[in-house]
């Protein structure tokens, strides 16, 4: 069978170069006479995958010595965890923007460890825009927490709003997508399997001042402060796992940022301009400047044309164009590795379709 | 170049002919027109890898209904966090077995919810034995922790001891390699990368019993019970670290338990007859009842002697023979997929050996 029409949300799309590059490795990794599988992680090879990955985030996102790069076990909700667990104190309060299905559960994840207090919510509206940015914080927030793309409503923060308190992001969808001026966070982090690898693995990026206090006693794999010391091979790594995100990072370098973020402009724009001409179809986020570039949201006037759509996407071989089940309709995700032809594909169809 | 012989201790040798399915599925998984790496965690086709492996771990393990199959992220040391967290209540004390490296690393990472007492210690002899169980228990002990092989010092518990509280096993080195009773167990485990798959994924098994009652309070992410809820995919699964779990079930079943343990039996014969009767080789662990199959330690008699060795093995393709630091000398460990001629060949090295 072909390689399907891929709009998937996370997992999602890889590029071909890093499949074929991946699966070489799962066979054979280099010169080793070891499949990437059966790689020790305190191997000299693998340390060296560790250092270039790091260089390359480093790189990447325009950031010196003075952030630690981890690698780390279990994706975005292991972070909603630990990020509460090193930094909120027991009686402290820390700030979560609540501007969707993610980021609310970030929230609901720290209040297992202190007071976790919503500053700006959307929730009311099903999160169908971005909530405004508070203007003043309450004093004393250990931290603000917020979710620079929201997966499932198709809402993108375009510009980085301001904090007194560290800004924490989660960039776990729209990380190297486009010019971004890291260096404004406190700490950012993203699972992999959406523009970065495959699921089981989460890259946390974290300003060496935050690692000053922890904020209860844990135990050492759930320490940032820990893993830094052993540079992310405190345990068994996710060798795999990181060797794909290597591949990824270096296919992002190769293309650069500058024309990644053309490329994902130019398939938004098609779609978004596509859905907002259509007498069919309406998209989910009516506020322009909040629309994401990564996961485009949107609605047919019916039940049944929904239904009639998506047996025809499905017959043209296009997977993942669901929505997820609380915003209902259609839901393409068009993250770095997907096309502009398959956009262009989709597009067809939607112009075509009358029902 | 050849493949290597393997004698790693994890991530460790895997058969070709799971590579070969893992290589295969990493280009195009079955007919879904999607790589492994690019499945969605819940969609049909996982859950049917769920489904089977779930089956697989009941029939290869003799146990029904009554025991909940989670797979999680993280490994062996996400379990020494959530085992404590879910079962060990503020104030309460839980029984550990101080038998090796990993065992006292756990007893440790309990140490941050509750008591956690050592029943007993071999901890003084660096060891090379098995402490004696306990004949008494404390009354009203949380759980009794214990690893079924050190995978360090070499030793293995080749009968279940007796437990008043509800007993929780390590087996992340030696399942899958013999007839056991996992009845006997309130709950076991295992880290992937040893005999049963690749880092980044845990294998836990646990009696519906021990889910009754919660320890605390914590995020979904580290609740067995949020997990079990969700069948394992509460978040985005490691989609392509429980597949390779899967094709490494499915290859323990081909081969059956019995030819299994007679291999692994006949391979750690091999090898301790081979140190046993040789004037330059001598046995880490002397007693000869607490000898493990899995990983054979061993020194040689002076340190000039053992770098010449290593340097022998590295000259002949030999791999992953080097003790762990705590232990030094060298440490063959010979899970289920090393084949009994990578033992054969070693053996033949350590015989011609006069240094």
């Amino acid at each position: 069978m072909q390689r399907k029409i891929n709009f998937n949300a996370g997992p999602s799309e890889l590029p071909p170069e890093v499949l074929h590059e991946a699966s070489k490795a799962v066979r054979k990794y280099n010169n080793t006479g070891l499949s990437i599988l059966e790689l020790p992680h305190r191997s000299k090879d693998f340390l060296d995958i560790i250092e270039e990955s790091k260089g390359l985030i480093r790189e990447l996102c325009g950031i010196g010595a003075e952030y630690e790069v981890l690698w780390l076990h279990g994706g975005g909700r292991m972070q909603f965890c630990m990020i509460p667990m090193n930094f909120l104190p027991e009686g402290g309060t820390a700030g979560y923007i609540d501007s969707g299905h993610w980021a609310n559960e970030a929230l609901v994840y720290a209040t297992s460890y202190g007071n976790a207090v919503a500053l700006a919510s959307s929730k009311d509206d099903n999160y169908s825009h971005l909530p405004v940015w508070p203007a003043t914080q309450p004093k004393g927030l250990a931290y603000v927490h917020f979710t620079t793309n929201n997966t499932i409503a198709g809402t993108q923060w375009h510009t980085i709003p301001k904090s007194k308190a560290p800004l924490i992001a989660d960039m776990s969808s729209d990380i190297f997508s486009q010019k971004h001026d890291y260096s404004k966070y406190s700490m950012f982090y993203a699972a992999a399997q959406k523009n970065l690898g495959v699921a089981g693995v989460g890259l946390a990026v974290i300003h060496k001042d935050m690692l000053k206090h922890v904020a209860r006693e844990m135990p050492p794999m759930l320490s940032y402060k820990a893993q830094v010391k052993e540079d992310s091979i405190l345990n068994t790594s996710n060798v795999f796992g990181v060797y794909v995100s290597l591949l990824m990072l270096r296919w992002i370098k190769e293309r650069g940022i500058d024309t990644i973020e053309a490329e994902n402009k130019q398939k938004a724009k098609l779609l978004y301009d596509a859905i907002d001409s259509s007498s069919v179809f309406t998209a989910h986020v009516k506020e322009k400047a909040h629309r994401s570039l990564m996961n485009v949201c949107f609605t047919a006037n019916t039940p049944e044309l929904e239904k009639l759509f998506l047996a025809l996407c499905e017959d043209r071989d296009i997977t993942g164009i669901k929505g997820h089940r609380s915003v209902g309709g259609f839901r393409a995700s068009i993250y770095n590795a997907v096309p502009l032809e398959s956009v262009e594909r989709l597009v067809e169809l939607m112009t075509g379709f009358k029902g």
